[in-house]
């Protein structure tokens, strides 16, 4: 294969491959180190490479293929995960100076599940500094690019794990999601970006921003890939009380692409927000894709949509104030400046005010329940802009001027106060050549419904297909 | 019947005889009128008696008894209500200035229920102001004392509710707890008081103090009052979110007194600390008398349960602040001195703190579950201390000095924090003739259990019988 065929490649593809002997998962990683020494220089979507380990990896899983007639989904497959995910006697920095020496003990419950599937690991990927940003202008392990335009910004806080899965320097990667930092990026980067429910994935081992909107998630060139990771990885742990006990239904054997009368809402609030005018026009053909397959489009009210934006800042500021306390008392100087400005600003909010934010977020729920009672799945974009360039601190929005940070996670965070399962799917490319993302956002639980209708939406189109030119 | 007989009898008792015909409800009803007249200029336990209304309630219950063969299960008995459970067209003070002129549109949900069995209200009840204290010195409404002794404070915040109920100046009431407020009370005024678990019993229409730590439950005479006026207020709410659709037991049912095997866990830990010398004898006593009865007593460890305190007072006053933020801002006055400093320092509890409270209380709910799972119900004594003097703003104990605020909630508030169901049970008189209270809690909703277990301890003592001279 050449090495376009192999950087084509999705993990599904790359897991068949190998389990028929066709491909050798010491070329695949091969192909992904060569990329990542290409390319990391330039796009930052790695902390650390673990080169020599993960070709130990791939020989290991070699030699198992001999030996073996069954092995796991993932048997022979380069992944990489966001540097907040432990794993055994490699530094997990949360990229930050603070933790740049910690190095976990025992892997996480993400990694142990990816990993008893066959997984290998290529390292650990460029995060926002504690995942408290939308950028991931990382002061401490260099501001990550977006591979489509180099001035451009991946966004964040998980825009290492979007950048090397859009880049081809790994299969596929996890990335967190407080406020949208799975599917903020993956939108941004063209690739597919799923926060499941809350509870949905044990958070036992990753490095926590906010206890209570904490979400893990996969990061896939495709919706199959991204169901096939989630699959491994979900499902209780006795390691995590969030985590749920429910049972982890098959969610590959979910994408039958049928949507058939499956209603579609359209929280009515948000779309009449300022936004981008090509990502409106790709939100609105993409919804004609969805009713050419026999999905009812319709309206819905989701009237205390503004809660959201000062709830959420107030329950995050205030969960990582907490958190970082102790630290930030004895270790001021090993934070960034603008986190430690983030964090005081934290340490300053009243307790009522974190109580009437929680009052809020029950009141946002209670509208998004009540909206889902009507429809099967909301739909939104992902992001109201186009990636925005390196260094720009505010973007345009309908006449006004928006702080980056404000803006990018407006569609993205309300799924977090609510915990509700949403996912992200590349549905065009603005003028200037930049991703732009779907979001579909279900019920509790609901993952496989949600899968299905981007997966129904994406074997429509071509979006997922087109990659950046490096 | 004498008065003396009218006055001794017991909410079943009461119900059974004017089900029978035998007692008048009117009689009943001016019974406790007359006796609200005589002693309440003295023990400040009303703050509104609804002298015309509940007589004419009285006079339509005996009509309904000749017309109908069927009738409730509180059919013509006088109940009163701590004030904050809203009747409709009656002001609800809350023991506040504030809400001084407040009248509710409707019933809360409690009266509705209670109405429905056919119970007489016969006014409201005294209670610390905003429900925010141990004592029900009440400076709007007069410092409630203690039937026992008159020098002696009734505790709080339900303070008024316990008073009635003892001085017989009706046949049983609700109260509120957030930190003890309905068993503390209950324990130094020798009646019987019950938290139900969080979520048992409606909260819609009664005003919140802390909507985390808020629960309302019956304050009687004897356990089967109390098993009997549950089974008619708990139960599905659609108007309180946070009220549970698990269905309601059949609580009288429960009563066997059969505790044979019962394992009854004694939490070393609260044990260890200092406690006024009467009181751990009673509570010693008490625990043979539970093993008389079969059951079998063990140690069992809360190693965190220092938290408790705390993670309340943060927790609390921070949701309290937030309750209180607007009305503190534009009527500082309406509350009093003590009150609005509190509420001040609410104010000022960083988010951080009630964000660590919030995990510190974890850990101790994890604590509490532990030891759940070896024993079946845990007992403790409900107070450290026989009711303190009005105005004593210290107790001794163990040769400190501890503030009376902090003493009084210490052995009940952790099952504010863990929301499980909790009990108090008259269990002895100090040489001063002050009533001292044994706690028994149970598993989640298993509200049955302590009942029962209560129950078997009442039988076979005769402390619920005793009665303060007036």
């Amino acid at each position: 294969m050449t090495e376009a065929e192999l950087a084509g490649l999705t993990t599904q593809q790359a897991a068949r491959l190998i389990r028929e002997r066709k491909l050798s998962p010491l070329e695949l990683t091969r192909t992904c180190l060569d990329r990542i020494r290409r390319h990391n220089s330039e796009l930052h979507a790695f902390v650390t490479v673990l080169e020599e380990p993960v070709l130990e990896e791939a020989r290991q899983a070699e030699q198992t293929l001999m030996r073996k007639d069954r092995v796991g989904l993932l048997h022979g497959v380069p992944l990489a995960l966001k540097d907040c995910f432990a794993i055994q006697g490699v530094r997990m920095t949360g990229g930050s100076k603070l933790l740049a020496n910690n190095v976990p003990k025992q892997d996480c419950t993400v990694v142990e599940r990816l990993r008893k599937a066959g997984a290998l690991f290529v390292g650990t990927l460029n995060m926002h500094e504690f995942a408290l940003g939308a950028t991931t202008a990382n002061p401490h392990y260099g501001e990550a690019r977006n591979p489509w335009e180099h001035d451009r910004i991946p966004g964040g806080s998980s825009g290492g794990s979007a950048v090397a899965v859009a880049a081809s320097m790994c299969l596929g990667s996890m990335g967190t999601d407080a406020g949208g930092s799975v599917r903020l990026p993956a939108a941004l980067c063209g690739i597919v970006g799923l926060k499941p429910t809350y509870g949905r994935v044990s958070r036992n081992g990753t490095l926590p921003l906010s206890f209570s909107l904490d979400h893990s998630g996969p990061m896939t060139r495709t919706v199959a890939d991204a169901a096939l990771m989630l699959e491994i990885v979900a499902g209780a742990d006795p390691f995590d009380i969030d985590c749920s006990k429910r049972e982890v239904p098959n969610y590959l054997e979910a994408l039958t692409g049928q949507i058939d009368g499956l209603k579609v809402g359209l929280p009515k609030e948000y779309l009449a927000d300022a936004m981008d005018d090509e990502v409106r026009a790709a939100f609105t053909k993409a919804l004609a894709v969805l009713q050419n397959g026999g999905a009812v489009v319709e309206e819905v009210s989701l009237p205390r949509s503004h809660f959201g934006p000062h709830a959420l800042v107030a329950i995050a500021l205030s969960e990582t104030s907490a958190l970082h306390a102790a630290d930030l008392r004895s270790h001021p100087d090993q934070y960034s400046d603008s986190m430690r400005a983030l964090l005081y600003a934290g340490t300053l909010i009243p307790a009522r005010r974190y109580v009437q934010a929680g009052l809020a977020r029950a009141a946002l729920i209670e509208d998004q329940r009540a909206a889902l009672r009507r429809s099967d799945v909301l739909a939104l974009p992902t992001v109201v802009v186009p990636a925005p360039r390196v260094g720009e601190t505010a973007v345009k929005l309908g006449g006004r001027t928006v702080n980056v940070d404000a803006a990018l996670p407006r569609l993205t965070l309300p799924f977090n106060l609510s915990g509700l399962p949403a996912i992200s799917v590349p549905c065009g490319l603005t003028g200037e050549g930049l991703p732009i993302g779907l979001q579909i956002i279900g019920k509790p639980f609901a993952e496989a419904t949600i899968l299905n209708v981007a997966h129904a939406y994406e074997r429509n189109t071509s979006w997922h297909e087109r990659r950046p030119t490096l």
